[in-house]
């Protein structure tokens, strides 16, 4: 890029409420790397800024939405986390990329993760990779799903198993690759 | 059944707003054709009963989920309608099953239909049917996905597209027929 | 059902080729499981007769198929486990499917399996759901995924998991009870 | 690129047997304006060299195998269309992936196609779209569902429908743009 480009800004979006829930601090987690690797980042925090259930009274109108909307079409990229609730996606992250729309997010790139309760499971990051596509986005093909989510992150806020903390950091550099090739 | 056992009941959802929305329109029509087969229904009317989103503020005190997943409890069918969003359920409705857990419905049979704005598509009924599993409900194999849904219901509410509408028919009757073998 | 009734009949599909595979021997596990609780059982040796793929030179003539196709179409049920490929059933277990029409199987009960190399995972399970739907069979809610399959038999040809070895008895255990209340 | 390197070559995969099969005619079809737009192509044949199903007799020692495998593994791009068949991808389809691993084709661009009998639908792409990702490539936004395929096409060999035949230029484009800018 050209020195005077501004950079590149990914944004993070939660599929749970609260800064301190498993997937927010996983989201924060994406971000601090992503702004290691020399991106800007922005994280939308919903127990600020709550997003109204597409169609619920008033939602048409909200202020918040079309702050939401503005936001994600100013980034180049996006980090996505979500707790699989009943095999999918939570409705409260479903209800998020409903308000993004194409024109919004179209030809830019996209990093899933999901966190389970229990075992390991794709669900969550299959139909997010479909939901994705279908606004156009570029989901990579790096995807992290993390398990047994209470037991997950470490006193340091990093991912105790190594091996996830190792594919976080591939996931990441991959994001920021894509979005730096598809920026240039 | 017996002639002192109470009717079985059938709960109506819809992932949209409003009774005069398509979603609702759709599934008041199912249960209007289950009312004739003999079976009691009650509709979920989010517009009269807002569900919070999961882990909204107040929500894990909500008297509203409460009322909600008793209700869902004490029903022996599902019939479900969503619009397809971004090549999945709505977040609506994604929420409102998020409050459902297989406490409430696990063995009893569902009825999946979904409405799209152009051209017919299965993922919200291929992802409804994953989910209503994960909650281990019955889905049965009928299902009905209505496209172009501005133009497809005529003056008197039913399916303008006589195939649709007969569809419609088998997917009612075989729920009926199911919920009534499970109840015996 | 009456007395003179014969007793309903399992097919036992595997998506893995030789007796000896782990999905045949999971596939083997439960059809003694569903002859313990009284039906039939029929298990389909790929190794013995090998179905073609579909368009295949001479596939439409093969003998093999229309075998394949009469014993489906004479089964009250079905048991199908495979392995997970690339984030999906095998392109033999498709491959066997892709010969089963809705009118062998409609309205039939299918029990799901699947095993993995590695982890557990829900992809073939749910791709699989989603197929015996198309051919209108019923899959019941219940469903199995073998995670580490080269060590997940012990000696005796038992699930050394004994969670899993009980999650399969409940399985065969709700197929049975399904066929038989189909088959009444 | 330099001048010196050569063009980066496309490979079509047909779900369906015969260069005359609807799934093969979409391939060439795609792979003629892939060429028109300055990149080589080459066609896999199954008729001419079938792969054998993974694991049957002889299979793992399988020459052609072999062939198709250092073919995939030295091809940049991929174009792949199948038949939807019971609510997925052709067994003839799926075990052609079965046989290429992600060391074949990992960060590689898929472009991915489909053709119904019937009225459109998404199936088959998706779950084309989530096997692609179990291997490592890079299915891009831009697909193609095909219905009535069998009037699909008009005399010249292009799709009637003005409308698919645009989006098919706007998927090739895509495709070779994507290629190109992973192969500087």
């Amino acid at each position: 890029m050209g020195e005077n480009k501004l950079k590149p800004t990914i944004l993070g979006i939660s599929g749970s409420y609260g800064v301190d829930s498993s997937n927010s601090k996983l989201v924060s987690l994406a971000l601090d790397k992503i702004k290691e690797l020399g991106l800007s980042t922005v994280f939308w925090d919903l127990s600020e800024k709550p997003l109204p259930l597409v169609g619920s009274e008033g939602s048409w109108e909200s202020s918040i939405v079309k702050e939401f909307q503005e936001l994600a079409e100013s980034c180049q990229g996006y980090v996505l986390s979500s707790p699989e609730y009943h095999g999918s996606m939570s409705g409260v992250m479903k209800n998020q990329l409903d308000w993004i729309y194409s024109k919004h997010v179209s030809g830019k790139p996209f990093a899933l993760m999901s966190t389970l309760g229990g075992q390991s499971n794709s669900n969550t990051l299959n139909h997010l990779r479909i939901c994705v596509r279908w606004i156009h986005g570029w989901a990579i093909p790096e995807q992290i799903a993390v398990p047994n989510v209470k037991t997950a992150f470490d006193a340091t806020g990093k991912l105790s198993d190594e091996d996830l903390e190792n594919r976080l950091e591939v996931l990441v550099a991959s994001l920021v690759k894509t979005v730096n090739l598809f920026s240039e």
